[in-house]
């Protein structure tokens, strides 16, 4: 059914890993390995979540993190939780780097210079799912 | 000792709690109630911190956040560890506002309106601070 909640609707990214609470997206933004953490239901803030689920919640963003920064090497991660335009809870994970478009500032600023996205390994989607696999177990698959 | 990194060497903001491991300040950002969850010692990324201090952590973000919404009824609260240009653990909390100068875009980006940031309750700093007693104990004096 369809809802006025794009995160009801849809995967939101090319999904690499899933369990029955959140699920994790890699996106098509203009920079390298942005993935999101997505909760499945349609939950607003972090505080309207039980405290186990904060908890899930968060192990699923760190798993990420951690894969991010191994397969990477990124000067910085930034993580946010902001949905003021889709207020359907879900965390971006941005890897970073010095020569990003818009390092060291926030990547929805203005840009700070030409950068060409740097690609992504080959196998990179295949490589960070299994790295959540190892992380997380095996996804459901619903 | 004065170091290069201000969250070494600076509360950061107005003190509103603080435990031997991190602190909750409010800051003077133009984003009223905006505050900061601050890990005392010089860590880089959440994954860098042992999984019970990344709890604690959250534990006191999620007190704050609890209190802000409370205390201020935003239309959203947006949370961030973003830390490019100083890569010392912190998480901005900023309640929004439908009628803040950004909303509902990130507080990053260009403006999109005139906006007089309202005025926090007179007693905010001293109710604030107070909820954050009651919810995580008493302050640690340093």
């Amino acid at each position: 059914m369809a809802t006025e909640c794009v995160f009801c609707d849809e995967d939101g990214g090319q999904r690499l890993w899933r369990d029955a609470r959140c699920r994790v997206v890699l996106t098509d933004e203009p920079f390298p390995g942005f993935c999101r953490v997505i909760w499945n239901s349609h939950v607003r803030e972090m505080t309207d979540l039980a405290a186990p689920n904060r908890a899930h919640l968060m192990h699923v963003v760190y798993a990420v993190e951690s894969a991010l920064r191994a397969r990477l090497t990124p000067a910085k991660m930034n993580l946010a939780s902001l949905g003021n335009q889709t207020p359907h809870l879900h965390w971006h994970l941005i890897p970073r780097f010095a020569d990003d478009s818009h390092f060291p500032n926030p990547v929805w600023g203005p840009p700070q210079r030409d950068a060409t996205a740097r690609a992504l390994p080959d196998d990179f989607i295949a490589a960070l799912a299994g790295d959540l696999v190892a992380m997380l177990g095996a996804p459901s698959p619903k």
